[in-house]
């Protein structure tokens, strides 16, 4: 999908899409119900635990059993639609299910409905009251949703942009060392814009732009300049052969990994100094030096986004006392607070030219296949 | 309307009726804007005092003149329809009515424009200007409101739950001595839902089930339970034969009433512990040993209900200084808190499933009658 | 315009207008889109500064550059809609405008873009991506604008009610003393509806009655009542002879002008007191003794209006350092403070009476005018 022929502009989408009501429903139909939306990591929820989170304004809910069983259901009993799951994450206190209000109970794994609290009735069906489950697929950890029961996984179609460094990670065994969310005051495209290319870094990013000097020249990619391979030959600088400045290991405050690398990634990581993979709407992986760090999208109306970003690292790096993790994560949430500031300013003045189209740059490709991404979506039938 | 025949399950309203703005719009135009409303018991409002309330979104006055006769208005000035009296009580500082705008002073009893400040005029036809009257009726000391002009009050057809227990209460003569307050985020329906049934009892109310034994089962009236004759000739326990616990008075903290007791329906409370009188959709009344409780619900959006509650006792109860009030307000504070927190969760869950309809069990058969009103209003003509 | 005519009543707006979104959109389209709109006084804003505002949820900036020019622009980049400037006043740090996000530079007075700072293309035709001008004219140092591009200014059609005392003063010279904001809780009808009439002046405005003597009989000109002239000849007392009580020169707390008086229209401020200019649907202007006051009306909601006062003096007021000049702003503080007080009292009657129509008393004859104005444009094509 990606696109380096960098000539030509292209223009944008029409600024309303950015707050329109109507257009955010027809996200929400035809993207958000359809697509595969990323959850969380299976290690970011421990044993006999839940976690509860809203998609197209659905609240679901994310059980492990003590079994480690993963089951994923909408939140709501049966009976007269009470909410079961009460807080964003909490302990399992039973073998079964227990809606908090009248007491009916559930298998934890299947959904079913084990017992009420009413009279014996000789007509009553309990298979008809099971909890509505949630299509779900679990992919090298990561916990992925469907609301749509009849949608199949497939790796290939899901990842816009996939790397087959992915491939050399045991990524279910990985550990999650923080997770971090922030609600940002932009419509979610407007993010993901900002995701996809690096003409803003030099000046929304110092930091960034030092520790991976590429970013200093607003480029994602040295082969994103048409005279990349001369530059490259003339020039030995990292700014010309992509990787991280000298002596730098990782995307943290001071570059240092500490001693801690992944190993089965070394050779991507010297020549590119990061790896990402995406897909769309939901979510970004960026594979560091030292660290794994995903970010998930939810939107919450045209005009917000909820980010939740995990940092997975492999079990003994997490287990060495000695391993300073802030290190890596206050990186993380400092370049991730620049672009969600630069953000809210972009959503600010797409109200002034209403369904005038904005331009994009030859830099900007990743946008474009984005924005073919939606209006393709958005014609389709949900 | 009573219906015990405890064999059958029904289905319940679908759950967007319990947040969908449509469904909200036609309740109002359908049930509130022609149904008796609930507004306070007489003693509630002194001499010379006004109290104002919104009903529908529509802001009421009700007056009580120097005369103790009552008055209502919509609280709004004919000249250029200035709101009148601006705080939710208050005192009236002058024989007439004048409005804080341009001075127009009105009749405080009939309404009738008294002056304007303006320049005599020939044609001005000052009886074109009175305030808006509202179709009121005070019965036994409470005060009901119809936002039709021409409804008639008819007792026989305004409660749907009836006790002639009532009638040998000298209610109008009844002290307030307490006034209660509390919104609560769901759809007034819930709410309704929540008192309409018992099979949440023994988790929600664990103080309540200690104090009225039957509600441990689960049911509001003994007869609930198919074998109920044979339940009752076997245990002596008020379990199966109703009433309070052992040695409870009244619905209080302690289950006493400092020795003050209503003698008129003694008879009915031993065997029952208390008496439900109820009219949809705003208002239900309790008569337990030494006081009344009455309850008001008004909507304020889909997604929020009103709670107020007044405390009734006998001038005598209020008047004796050793009488501790608050035993008998904070046990019904308590119950209501009980039942506000867990209809919120009630209501946080009816968004998952959308139309999907829930369903009511036997013991809920009185939400099935309230689900059959409702129904039938939303298909009348307004 | 003006029509003193005081013998009949008039039917006023509907109550839904003042809080009806459809009836807000119209007025939006139909007036707030071709109107002229008053921005503020040239000398509010300093040299090498912007000013950004809201009109119609359109974000505009005004720019003026170091030769002092004035030139206003859509706050919107054209690259991908980002709002350029943050704040609601701020200093110009750059000889050209450089948008915060991808820092594209524009020409500071004609919106030209300059620079991206993308890869050089053949085929990118910098001249489609200028800033968007908004249409502005200066008017004696009074910024008006219009988001029609092809309006033209006339003074004779802006302004309904126009004094030609105004000719006299050399207003693009007047310092800017203070500004104050307040927004209110009122359409913003009932704010220039409370402008317009005085038969709330002794009870809302009891100091500015004690000022302006004429305001104790409701009146805003002395011609209002039928028998004015014989009136005049009775009595000698200025609540007939118009003008300001004994002793005070101007509108200030003590009523005393400090020895600073605008001497070129000393004759009709005698006479009068003070002068009054007016263009709906933004600005209206108050010419007392020895300052300007101007009040900008931009509507936030339909039931939001957000208020804008400039008080100018002449530079040698502003300059002596005896000069209280607090003494004038607190004086009109203190009366918009009252008007917006009982504005917000105003509207929160509306609602009870929807699509009933108030009455218009004969000295409201500006309110008339105005309503009459309202309804032509509601009426007009857009």
């Amino acid at each position: 999908m990606k696109s380096n022929s960098l000539k030509t502009t292209t223009s944008s989408l029409p600024f309303n899409w950015y707050y329109d009501h109507k257009i955010f429903k027809q996200e929400n139909d035809k993207i958000f119900k359809s697509e595969w939306i990323y959850v969380c990591h299976i290690n970011s929820i421990n044993k006999n635990q839940y976690r509860t989170l809203n998609i197209n304004n659905k609240n679901i809910v994310v059980i492990k059993n003590k079994l480690e069983e993963i089951s994923i259901f909408y939140n709501t009993c049966l009976h007269r639609g009470s909410q079961i799951f009460n807080d964003q994450e909490g302990s399992i206190k039973a073998p079964v299910i227990i809606c908090p209000y009248h007491q009916w109970s559930y298998d934890i794994k299947s959904g079913s409905l084990l017992n009420t609290t009413s009279l014996i009735l000789d007509k009553f069906d309990k298979k008809k009251y099971a909890l509505k489950k949630i299509n779900f697929f679990i992919w090298k950890g990561l916990i992925f949703v469907n609301l749509k029961s009849n949608k199949k996984f497939n790796v290939k179609s899901i990842f816009q942009y996939y790397d087959s460094a992915i491939d050399k990670i045991d990524l279910e065994n990985y550990s999650v060392g923080h997770v971090w969310k922030k609600n940002v005051l932009c419509n979610w495209k407007i993010y993901w814009e900002n995701y996809s290319e690096c003409l803003h870094c030099p000046n929304i990013h110092p930091e960034l732009s030092k520790l991976v000097p590429l970013y200093q020249r607003r480029l994602v990619d040295i082969q994103d300049h048409p005279e990349w391979n001369i530059l490259k030959k003339t020039y030995s600088h990292p700014k010309y052969h992509g990787g991280l400045k000298k002596g730098a290991q990782t995307w943290s405050l001071d570059g240092s990994s500490q001693g801690h690398t992944l190993d089965e990634v070394r050779a991507e990581l010297q020549s590119r100094g990061q790896v990402y993979i995406s897909t769309w709407p939901t979510m970004f992986l960026g594979i560091y030096g030292d660290h794994i760090r995903i970010v998930r999208l939810i939107p919450i109306s045209p005009e917000e986004v909820e980010l939740t970003a995990e940092w997975l690292f492999p079990r003994s790096t997490l287990s060495d006392p000695q391993y300073n993790v802030n290190n890596v994560i206050d990186f993380g949430i400092l370049v991730m607070n620049q672009d969600a500031k630069i953000s809210e300013v972009n959503q600010r003045g797409v109200y002034n030219l209403e369904k005038h189209c904005g331009v994009l740059m030859p830099e900007e490709y990743i946008i474009k296949n984005f924005h073919q991404y939606i209006k393709k979506k958005l014609k389709t039938k949900s």
